[in-house]
């Protein structure tokens, strides 16, 4: 069902031959934890991009960082590349499996190492995911706020960088990963960082990993900061008579410096397809879905001084989410987006856009870009975490018809160019991964990218972690 | 007046000759901004830290960013290295020049290029201070809060991953730097990062620029967060029995998660200091300096919670600093207080530590390391950004006295051993310099280190960029 990768997305795929000595050291090794039936092996040579490709040769079920270090070891012996997968949710051809080589299914690593409710932070394995991880320190008053839309793990939100819609109060994973251990190139066990709130200890090597995609390393343990979950917490949403009109309010929310914890734009065609998919039975117009968070006077000032910046957009009165199941049943159809869409046009794949902009330019970067998909046919949805300046359109394609995908990926060619020349970048928070290969050049420069490619080569001679992602080598 | 720098501290100094034909060919391209007098090199070649040695050969007084790449092009083609210089505040000996070499002064380099108060950022050239932006800015309403003691440049900032007083509710230059300009050690110029708020565009070059000490390139702009002038801001002063119920104090505000934007342990050997360089007339007891920042409300809400919490310990009533002038005293006294503290033994030189460790050990760390202190007979003084788990004993050594360097180099060595069996790290703030080298492979292990000396032999294959600091190679 899925459409054909187009050759200039994959200037250099060379399927790296997998050594049949290899797979019997790996049998040999892990006995039914390596697998190389076909439906495991595509089950991992796929995630939530659009791109179809050959699967890799085997499927190893890590339980310990050691067995993921003996994987590595072995197939650097060979050669071969080896690709983390956490629970295949990525949108951007992370885990495909563009040179062969052999899939680590890191979701049986999956413990809560240590709960530091004094300090604020835990330490997980990297196939914890983050709807698991709330749970699990649900009984501290504490709370994670990192939330890709997917329930992915947290070693996949790492290794993409990944954000949500909390991060406009709380950051990405960048500012919220305080140390790793990871698996380097040559199999060896590293750890970077300290339970440390901060350090100028040398090189910020956690911050190397992060965003790495895999690239760079296995990580297979993350110490992540946590939150006391706020005394007071309301969500609201509000209405507008345009994109325009939203826009300029979250542009002047943030401006003003209020600490909202989320705002998340959804335009009439997401909210048709979330009422469809979740049965909201919201206005069928632009809408912010907002939270504040904090003492309830915080909170209450927060939400009176939005409403009133709103009121001057045109934006309609609050409707409260006055208990916690309406606020939960909300974000979940937020977070459900993705799939809303999808099932609103039986067979599609979505194309995602992942711009991201300083807040000043998100009015100039998005209503041209709504003006131009309107124009091109193509269904489309747009959500988006304005309060940072990123904002997705999701392209519904139809992988029948190769004219679709050329205008979807025309069209994103067009958004990325706006954002660049907007000082923004082509990635908020999904990752470069396949798709966005020459983006990166375009938005950071040969010397850069260049620069990027030196500390790969350094850092993995034989190009066999997650290659052919990122840039070509 | 130095003490001369004990060996085991500096492994591998092998001065490294300056052509006459590199000096030559500075002196024909920068005629009289190019200096070889001796005094001119003996200011270049110090800093703040205690260690004295050779100076650099010459020193550039570098102009624009094209004019530190073709510094760093000459030097390159005679494999002679180059170290950035701000305005030599550094205290772990970054700017020495212990292979010889070309000192390349940016102080010239202090314009800020272009505020953009609409997205909450600032675009600066290297020599810019802190003090100097918020000058600068002033009139916007924003301000930029990282503030280390000394007035010290954004790129020496950058290049040690400073922070400072307010570090605790605004986070540290590994935060606060969205974009750089960087001049590789080829002498190509690169641009990191973007003015979006978040990428996951690719490696993080950004960061890994970010606390690189001058050894990776040298940074020639910065783009960073600047934050609106909180509605309200109220300072105050806590005075305590001891030291311990005034970091039980600072635990509990952080583990209550209070956004409380400074807390500043000082103790009585430091109130006494300030008092008499800065006239305060505090009571000679420690204290907590703390401010609140934030809507009027919300300031109140967290003076009142902090004044229970403090109350709970002993700690007396605060006392207000109820004017601007009054609380720029106060600050103005903790900023200075290195200074008071050299002062407080005319001739002295301090050793400062820069432990940091989570809020929870931070007791268990402090108090013992106080004890040891307390034995020893060595003069000292203890301030502490406590609310980050970091704090500073200043040893005040007699640099006449070879004794007193060993003591206080023995004491160190105990509080770092501690701080990184509890889970901490050897510097919070300072960096590794020449002084921490040893501490930073027993708390980043053989294997992380190694990775950054890939990373460095990489990106730097003539170890020309400010080398023989952070690690040997």
């Amino acid at each position: 069902m899925n459409a054909p990768l187009p050759k200039h997305l994959l200037p250099e795929i060379q399927q790296r031959e997998t050594p049949t000595e290899l797979i019997d050291a790996l049998k040999a090794r892990f006995a039914e934890r390596c697998s190389t039936a076909l439906v495991v092996r595509e089950q991992h040579g796929r995630d939530e991009s659009s791109f179809a490709l050959p699967p890799p040769s085997a499927v190893v079920f890590a339980q310990s960082t050691t067995e993921v270090a003996e994987v590595v070891k072995l197939a650097s012996q060979y050669s071969v590349p080896v690709i983390p997968f956490g629970v295949g949710t990525s949108l951007e051809g992370h885990l495909l499996a563009v040179q062969g080589g052999i899939s680590i299914d890191m979701s049986h690593m999956n413990k809560v190492l240590s709960i530091n409710a004094e300090d604020l932070t835990v330490t997980v394995q990297p196939g914890v995911t983050r709807k698991q991880l709330n749970e699990e320190i649900k009984s501290t008053g504490l709370f994670f706020p990192i939330d890709p839309g997917a329930d992915a793990t947290l070693g996949g939100m790492s290794a993409t960088r990944a954000s949500g819609t909390n991060a406009v109060r709380y950051g990405t994973m960048r500012e919220n990963v305080l140390a790793l251990e990871v698996v380097t190139a040559s199999g060896e066990i590293i750890r970077t960082g300290t339970r440390a709130k901060k350090s100028s200890a040398g090189y910020d090597l956690t911050r190397l990993m992060v965003g790495s995609e895999g690239t760079l390393g296995v990580i297979t343990e993350i110490t992540v900061k946590i939150y006391p979950l706020p005394e007071a917490i309301s969500a609201a949403i509000c209405s507008f008579p345009s994109i325009e009109a939203a826009v300029r309010t979250t542009i002047e929310v943030i401006q003003m410096g209020v600490p909202i914890a989320r705002v998340e734009l959804i335009d009439h065609n997401a909210v048709r397809m979330a009422n469809a998919h979740s049965k909201l039975g919201l206005r069928e117009e632009p809408l912010l879905l907002m939270e504040f968070h904090g003492s309830p006077g915080s909170v209450k000032e927060q939400a009176e001084l939005v409403q009133e910046i709103a009121s001057g957009h045109g934006g309609q009165a609050f409707e409260w989410a006055s208990t916690p199941e309406e606020r939960t049943r909300l974000w979940t159809a937020r977070h459900n987006m993705f799939f809303a869409a999808l099932q609103s046009r039986p067979g599609c794949r979505a194309i995602s856009t992942d711009t991201c902009v300083p807040i000043s330019r998100l009015a100039d970067c998005l209503l041209d870009s709504v003006a131009e998909v309107d124009a091109s046919g193509i269904p489309y949805f747009l959500v988006g975490h304005v309060g940072d300046g990123n904002f997705h359109f999701g392209y519904l394609i139809d992988p029948e018809i190769p004219e679709e995908r050329e205008i979807a990926e025309a069209l994103n060619q067009k958004l990325v160019h706006r954002a660049l020349s907007l000082e923004g970048t082509c990635t908020g928070e999904h990752g470069v991964g396949l798709h966005k290969m020459d983006f990166l050049v375009t938005e950071a420069g040969d010397g850069a990218v260049e620069m990027m490619r030196t500390i790969k080569r350094a850092l993995d001679p034989k190009n066999i972690m997650n290659p052919g992602k990122i840039f070509s080598l």
